[in-house]
């Protein structure tokens, strides 16, 4: 098992998170909305997670993709990363974290469940929805 | 129809909407999730956004919540709040923005779609998880 370490993202990661994430989109089969030009040299995996603004709920965290390459697969290092996240979360004082999976991903989907999530369209019935391009833009007006 | 006008929320407000949180989470039969105790007086709507940090993707905004008063209903606030987003998402450069909603609730599910909204998880199979409390802290080995 290869040796890994778990640290932030630097301004000098940007290349090899873009090859990253479009190894990602090519696995979940939405390479058609990976709209990026840049390339890079390689990195493990990668997790990015951000903050909401809200102050009366208590935070919460989300964590938009995580990605480990195919050949460093089956080492622990997705859990790393969602740990990593998790201690963060909570230093930051959020309540919860959440993240989105592909229904077909049973792997990821086995993986989270595991590591204690909850699944929230299964149990609950949430439905994500999205506004982008041309419905945004006459949403807006413009 | 009542004259409404949309603006962001100030520090003013966290009352009304912490009163609005908690009607929203009785209407979503999720009473049990709102851990906040203050009160307030009233307020006609409301609706919270936030942003990735991500730029190597262009940025998102989410949608967390939206909430109109029961008597204020029918009369195109909801649609405006989501309008005021899609102006806001753009102005600061955002590709796109996601909201959930519960798979019971027809009347939010038909007003997105109607306004360009995609169903991500009808139409790609995204199911949303979530970590928290207890799962969370041993996540965190905390």
């Amino acid at each position: 098992m290869a040796s890994v370490r778990i640290r932030e993202a630097e301004e000098g990661d940007c290349g090899h998170i873009l090859r990253l994430i479009r190894e990602l989109a090519e696995y979940e089969k939405l390479s058609d909305q990976v709209k990026i030009s840049e390339e890079g040299p390689r990195m493990v995996g990668y997790g990015l997670y951000y903050f909401t603004y809200s102050t009366w709920k208590g935070r919460n965290v989300y964590l938009e993709d995580i990605y480990v390459t195919p050949e460093y697969r089956g080492q622990g290092i997705g859990s790393k990363i969602i740990q990593k996240v998790a201690q963060v979360a909570l230093d930051q004082g959020c309540s919860q974290f959440r993240l989105a999976v592909l229904d077909w991903n049973h792997r990821a989907m086995a993986l989270y469940k595991a590591l204690g999530a909850q699944d929230m369209t299964e149990t609950e019935g949430w439905h994500a929805f999205r506004f982008e391009g041309e419905a945004m833009r006459k949403l807006a007006g413009k």
